[in-house]
């Protein structure tokens, strides 16, 4: 197989050091392996298969011979992304920065890869929480349509990268020791509590990260017509995020339909045995790469209706796991620049 | 005002313990006071308004001059309500025993006050979560009608009692401090996780937790109309449930109508000042009686669609004030049974 050059961008961060972790975990084919952060944590290395690697400042020059640039998030692609373009590198940005942007596919591989071949140079990979739903949406949706979703979610503080889970467990021991401790990370106390705020006010008053799952979810299904509304609310739960989701499908599934086209569905797992208490937690999906599916019930307020119990690792599936995903679909379609 | 005689069973639980709490706070009119609970706490003694009083093992006979008897809980009442209704004692019921039996009235003192009147010894203190909710939907419902109801709960542990706070505490200190702890009220570890599984499964796959959402929902407003689907989730918080309601009505109102509404309603408090990040949190609302409405947003997903986060005190007004409330009915209705 082609061995490609690859530059992580961000690589000390939280996401960063997924995407290590998991290109060696896939055995992803790196020819030069190039780390790239801030000036901040410049100079640093990082061990990556047996060698090190000392972290570079990010710079345009960063990006030439390279093939492929995972960016891990923050602002870098809006500043280097073009940058690496012009030098033949395609981007893979797990930013917000290109989602939204016609010309920039947004991709969810299990959900529509083909999308990948008509990269202009910047593959956009969807916010987390978008992810999680639509490799459980996708399967029900190709059966049965769907019309109207209705999500709430129960998102974990690692969504705010390391600072989020260090303020998580300071904060919980504070707690306990009866001591004071101010939110930094958070707007407010996040132990033993739930902020129904992530990202910030927009439209109507929905929050970026209730329109991301709206608007994202109708890209990545090429479909406006799905109408999506959430509420999304930050939880005491280190990693993982969780969704409850009902769905009101274009034509009637059962739940046993539901629980039969979702075990089948490619990076789904159907946690639901109630009979034995089994239903999907989010401590006990971290680490894990697939979308876990339980409490399938019919909702029988309306004539076609589902609830879903979705649950899958932020970082992993809805983050680097899809980044490098998308990298395999460079390679397995042929479409990489240089 | 007159005073009565009341007879708090239960009276060392959480529940219990609330109840008198409140029932001095509100200074209820009490004559005789008398605590009961079962044999393993009789014997120990609580105080109340400068007095020690011993708690008593119920009996029949603990209900004899007696004119209220507040229930905390459990199966108390299916073993004592009868001989307290036949001494002429009426029986106000937190347990779930009479929920639903077309005999007994069940109430929300700012929803359904009147049906206090026609009871026939025994009147039920609806679910937590129910109450929370349904004192958020009344003025909606009374204004624009209610369709329809998707609500995703996120509740906390002492909605399990005393054992679930304390497993909350011990288990959230042992993974700080890296050592095992198994669970033993909750099924499943609930420190940093979230457990989508509340009270048993029963049709269709749904909890009994998600049953009586929709069931008392509809005794209480009297309209088997009103369409409920709920997924009930334990959230790693101490006190306070909170809820994601989606709200379909017949008729339009804007979110700027619904603000009007509820911050008129008795019972509720508006948090809503988005500019200023206020919203309701559960660490915030815990130790009050109303309930605290906010994200209020419009769903243009429907015609007629409303976003709402609800959190409210499920102890307090989710079970002891809401049964000292509906003893002040029995008091201002005049209708005691001696």
């Amino acid at each position: 197989m082609k061995k490609v050059n690859v530059v992580v961008v961000g690589a000390t961060g939280a996401v960063g050091q997924e995407l290590l972790k998991i290109l060696n975990e896939r055995n992803f084919p790196i020819n030069n392996l190039k780390l790239c952060a801030t000036s901040r944590s410049a100079g640093t290395s990082v061990e990556f298969q047996g060698c090190r690697y000392v972290v570079e400042e990010t710079t345009p020059e960063s990006f030439t011979d390279m093939d492929i640039a995972l960016f891990a998030g923050g602002k870098a692609s809006l500043e280097f992304g073009q940058a690496a373009v012009e030098r033949g590198c395609v981007v893979i940005d797990n930013s917000s920065n290109y989602r939204m942007d016609p010309e920039v596919p947004l991709v969810v591989p299990e959900v529509n890869p083909e999308d990948v071949k008509w990269h202009k140079g910047i593959i956009a990979n969807p916010n987390c929480s978008t992810i999680i739903m639509v490799v459980a949406l996708k399967p029900i949706y190709d059966v049965a349509g769907i019309k109207r979703v209705v999500v709430s979610t129960y998102q974990a503080v690692s969504g705010a990268g390391k600072e989020g889970i260090e303020e998580l467990t300071a904060q919980t021991k504070a707690v306990l020791e009866g001591l004071e401790h101010s939110p930094k990370k958070f707007l407010h106390p996040i132990a033993f509590n739930l902020i129904p705020h992530i990202d910030v006010f927009q439209d109507m008053d929905y929050t970026k990260e209730e329109w991301k799952m709206v608007k994202e979810t109708q890209k990545i299904l090429h479909d406006d017509k799905v109408r999506i509304t959430a509420t999304t609310v930050r939880v005491p739960v280190y990693r993982s995020h969780s969704e409850s989701v009902n769905v009101e499908t274009e034509r009637k599934i059962t739940a046993a339909q539901a629980k039969e086209i979702l075990a089948k569905a490619p990076g789904v797992i159907v946690q639901d045995d109630i009979g034995n208490n089994v239903y999907p937690m989010p401590l006990f999906t971290s680490d894990k790469d697939e979308v876990f599916v339980g409490r399938i019930r019919e909702d029988n307020t309306i004539d076609n209706g589902l609830n879903l119990w979705v649950v899958g690792d932020q970082i992993r599936k809805g983050a680097a796991t899809n980044a490098v995903q998308i990298a395999e679909l460079l390679l397995k379609y042929n479409c990489l620049m240089r």
